[in-house]
């Protein structure tokens, strides 16, 4: 280019496309001018062990990963959720025993538990009988007596520190078109609770009213309502300014609308009733764990199929990192947990924040959550950012996706689907990271929510992943 | 510009800023280029006359009109919208009697009427008992006996034929901040209603069971909850995808989320209890007419404030479209109601439908509404459009605006306040007209809804009230 052509353009209205280095971007966006910012890297970051990995896998004549992958991603989108019914963990949750405490994200031993984690899994025991206080409680935990499994062992998804005990109560999803079904415990509310690991006497009492007043009357309710279309609430929540994970105002509002007519009917003392209906109205969380198993019953009709790269789960337990892949089974690949950037609670810092956490990573792995998070611009009031980055977070997650969801649609995108069916061979050679966004627990047990914010998962475990996939698929 | 300048200009990647006639914007649009498209116009549409009263306007240095308009615009932003009860027309709105019977819009005989609001007229005589049946009622209408008055009025909006008669019950609102009150009937549904100039035995029924029923009970729920806070809700619905007039699903969910604790408790017949749930469950409009009054006693305290330009009431019978402005009394300024363009219901076309009619346009006086599209893109499925029309529609709205709304914010408009207190001269200088969505009702007596869809209003009630404007404040 001449140089007077250089000067020319300069002298016109820019509109800049930039790939590559953020630094360009970020003079030019400072000077004003519209900036379109493209994350391009070379391809798996220029890693040439990484770019052969590729050919052996496209080396394999006989493998159609595309194909594996549309029929993966084909089973998340013909997935119908449903509310059948609350059940209580002992009973319900195949294999699940007095014993035996569920956890989030993959699996992990007592001993490299993070501290909400340790906090929660005291307070279970407590909440048992099993152990009469914290001594106690840890005690037992180390003793070798318990045992911890994660929750996605069970068809189980748990919030943050993702507890589940033998009396929990639970919500009974089922993926009506494949029959399977998932099972997660119902919301407790912010501030102290055992899932961001406070153990204190309140946060037990209030799981056992959950227990015997709130379940029970939710299960007799729905019972009276019949089974409730998740499928068709997430659907609408998304019109309505939730993404699922973090924002869920919506969604517990049209449950509780949805619920109250029934609720009103039954015979129990109406002080009960009422508290049951303040409880759901005062906690806009009450959702995500309907949304949390609707995601888990959804993903894993996509699971065990052959040649297929599709991440069927992402969890983690604030220590670990984990994902597993359609076309890889049961194994999972694990890296460290990364820190949250986000908004703290009053009184609170990053100083205090323990390590991301939780099993909610269902709903950005079934592509609700951070990953429609232009669906819920009002969410950056919690998680931070603007609402422009959360539209840039969905536009980026088309990158990484197999397809666009045909019922969960984005309504300033022009009703855009959603984007669904995340590609590990896709992340490995965009570099692109799944969206995520997410509540953050206090370091130490006991304490509780801090916050909320945007985490960036390990690379490694889609690295991993990929490597097993060339390992499993490929071909010399 | 040379030939050379030209052509390279062309090769470049082109965003046009294109000024006045649209076609030029349209034919690159067509082309793939990214074209913002600004309405601009020669000042009062190049008018001399108009342009010459503005002058006269100028030429009074007694007087500050923006200062007026900042008073006007800033008693909108102040007032507190709330609901403190629910009455019954008869006892609780002033003036109220049971010959009287108020109709949406500005004042209109029997005579002039259109379709629906006759059949809304006919039904509200059947429903009183003054009228045995339809023909009966036409000749009571027509007798003279019956006084026809608009809802304005009486501190009173109605949607769509907005007739109130003296048995109805009514929202009782208070704007705490300046003390003054606000009322509408309860919303009835979709489908055949009176308001939509439905009038059949089913909707006479409806209206009694709404008397009987629906009213004493939420009226006991008001009492045991304590007043609702309309301001904090609508702030709260502009952030899940509602606008306040043709989108209330969150709206309608926050309240029966916020009431049905309190409704459980009442010592009534459970089935009733349910019944009332179910009703507004099913019918995400019920919250319409909390936004209306809600409008009406916000906008009310900005009224009668000497050299404003703000308006403070815009309204449609049916038959006519008239506005009020502050700095001018109660004068009317009238001019044909115009056609709504827009979605039909399956079976009804344009030829089926009436003309712009109803009270609601006092969503967008107050800032909401129209003018708040574009927090409410999903809206589109309703009135027509695309999400990008929704935005355009908001933006636009600025430029007839006095001030931003400190409390109700567009999400994606990086919480932007929303367009408020509309200026008439902004109006006649720019000739860009409010931005109104709105129901269509059928264009005869006893049919009901037909669509919904967008409405330009008559530019000449604007001009005329700028003119009057011009003669009361205006000087040689």
């Amino acid at each position: 280019m001449s140089v007077e052509k250089i000067t020319s353009l300069f002298k016109e209205e820019l509109s800049v496309v930039n790939l590559g280095l953020e630094g360009f971007a970020e003079d030019l966006s400072g000077l004003g001018v519209p900036v379109i910012q493209v994350d391009w890297r070379p391809p798996a970051g220029g890693d040439a062990r990484l770019a052969g990995l590729f050919d052996r896998i496209e080396a394999n004549t006989g493998l159609d990963v595309a194909a594996a992958n549309q029929e993966a991603a084909g089973r998340i989108l013909k997935g119908k959720p449903t509310v059948v019914g609350i059940g209580v963990a002992e009973k319900d949750i195949p294999g699940m025993h007095k014993k035996l405490i569920l956890h989030a994200g993959p699996p992990v031993t007592w001993e490299r538990m993070c501290g909400s984690m340790r906090g929660a899994v005291i307070g279970g025991l407590i909440y048992e009988g099993l152990a009469g206080d914290e001594k106690e409680a840890e005690k037992l935990a180390a003793s070798g007596e318990i045992i911890f499994e994660p929750c996605h062992h069970h068809s189980t998804v748990g919030p943050m520190a993702g507890i589940v005990t033998a009396s929990m109560p639970v919500w009974i999803l089922e993926n009506t078109t494949y029959g399977n079904r998932a099972y997660a415990t119902l919301n407790e509310g912010l501030g102290k609770v055992l899932r961001y690991g406070a153990n204190s006497p309140e946060v037990i009492e209030k799981l056992k009213w959950m227990e015997t007043d709130l379940a029970p009357i939710l299960s007799k309710t729905i019972a009276l309502h019949g089974p409730i279309d998740m499928k068709n609430l997430i659907a609408q929540v998304l019109q309505m300014g939730d993404e699922g994970h973090n924002r869920n105002r919506a969604g517990t509002s049209l449950l509780i609308r949805e619920l109250a007519p029934y609720i009103v009917m039954l015979d129990e003392p109406k002080e009960k009733l009422s508290r049951v209906l303040k409880f759901m109205h005062e906690n806009d969380h009450f959702f995500l764990n309907l949304t949390m198993p609707s995601g888990k019953c959804t993903v894993d009709a996509a699971a065990d199929i052959e040649g297929s790269s599709v991440i069927v789960c992402m969890a983690r337990n604030g220590t670990d990192f984990g994902i597993r892949v359609s076309g890889l089974g049961d194994q999972w690949f694990i890296a460290p947990a990364t820190a949250v950037d986000g908004l703290y609670l009053p009184g609170y810092g990053p100083e205090d924040a323990g390590l991301d956490i939780g099993d909610s990573v269902i709903t950005e792995t079934v592509g609700i959550g951070g990953f429609a998070m232009a669906a819920a611009p009002a969410i950056v009031k919690f998680v931070g950012g603007t609402p422009a980055d959360a539209i840039n977070f969905t536009r980026r997650m088309y990158e990484i996706t197999v397809t666009e969801n045909d019922t969960y649609q984005i309504p300033t995108m022009d009703f855009r689907g959603t984007p669904t069916g995340i590609d590990v061979l896709k992340i490995v050679e965009t570099g692109i990271l799944p969206a995520i966004n997410t509540g953050i627990a206090h370091k130490d047990p006991g304490v509780g929510m801090v916050g909320a914010g945007l985490v960036k998962p390990p690379t490694e475990c889609f690295t991993d992943a990929f490597e097993a996939f060339a390992e499993r698929y490929g071909v010399e």
